[in-house]
């Protein structure tokens, strides 16, 4: 990119950017942390446990997602074309443990969407402990799951989960 | 706000956030740099051009609105009605010569939006010359302002501020 600053600035300082938290306050404001419960009938307690961090840029650049594709080592990148905006996401467990959580116990976000973070953290560990394949485990996910990103959208409300947990053990 | 991390992770990890590319990184994604050029038949040009520097925030939480506040010194923090956002902006040309600029010159925004910021700060610099004040240097200004955010919406166009230029000086 051509250097547009004028001459005054020229030299003066030297660019000094620290990449994690750069990272973080992008993610503070285009981040998203999501546990997404699904219907799944072959599975024991009959529904499917999605954990997915995603970050969203917009138009059609993709200039950071491709830093954070590299810091992170792991996720794709896709455009998103129902709002113009491209997208990078990870729903691997073993990389959502190892590298995002870690990262954002050492460089939090400072919103509130903090909470988001740690919620979905508790949510990781559970699953790595098995815990998603039990009645009472899956109930405690959804439980906290349903306590994060209260303005978005949701297909299955809490009661569904739980409910339709009663009608199988009935 | 409650620790909700897991227990693995307690005290394993020092926070260490670096503020300043941590903003930067905030405002890749949620800042916008803006030059508004208005009708303005008391000025002897007939326009007035005025620069602006906004970060949002989702929601009805400001928590780093507050921080950018603070760290730049300057600006103020409003809802946004029409989009549900809350909104920090500075409209001054002193702190953003002194402070906005010089920090995103030391810690630069990573994405497309950097040359947002370039061409944000040389009209800056001229208008702290006074060449807004003059015909040739509102139409320089214009045209790199018509230049910085290309899907943004434009109440004027290039074309209406040079051709309103050409009527008065006939």
């Amino acid at each position: 990119m051509t250097n547009l600053w004028p001459e005054q600035y020229a030299g003066s300082q030297q660019c000094s950017v620290h990449l994690p938290s750069y990272i973080s306050g992008y993610v503070d404001g285009e981040g998203c942390f999501t546990v997404s419960i699904s219907p799944r009938p072959t599975l024991s307690v009959g529904w499917e446990v999605r954990p997915g961090f995603s970050v969203s840029q917009n138009g059609d650049r993709d200039e950071v997602l491709l830093v954070i594709q590299e810091y992170f080592g792991c996720g794709t990148i896709r455009p998103d074309r129902s709002d113009r905006t491209v997208k990078w996401e990870t729903r691997s467990l073993v990389p959502l443990l190892e590298r995002v959580l870690p990262h954002f116990q050492r460089y939090p976000l400072m919103s509130g969407k903090q909470r988001d973070v740690e919620l979905f953290g508790g949510i990781c560990f559970r699953m790595a402990r098995g815990e998603h394949r039990t009645m009472a485990g899956l109930h405690a996910i959804a439980h906290d799951a349903s306590e994060m990103n209260p303005s978005g959208k949701r297909r299955y409300r809490l009661a569904d989960i739980i409910g339709a947990g009663v009608e199988m053990k009935a």
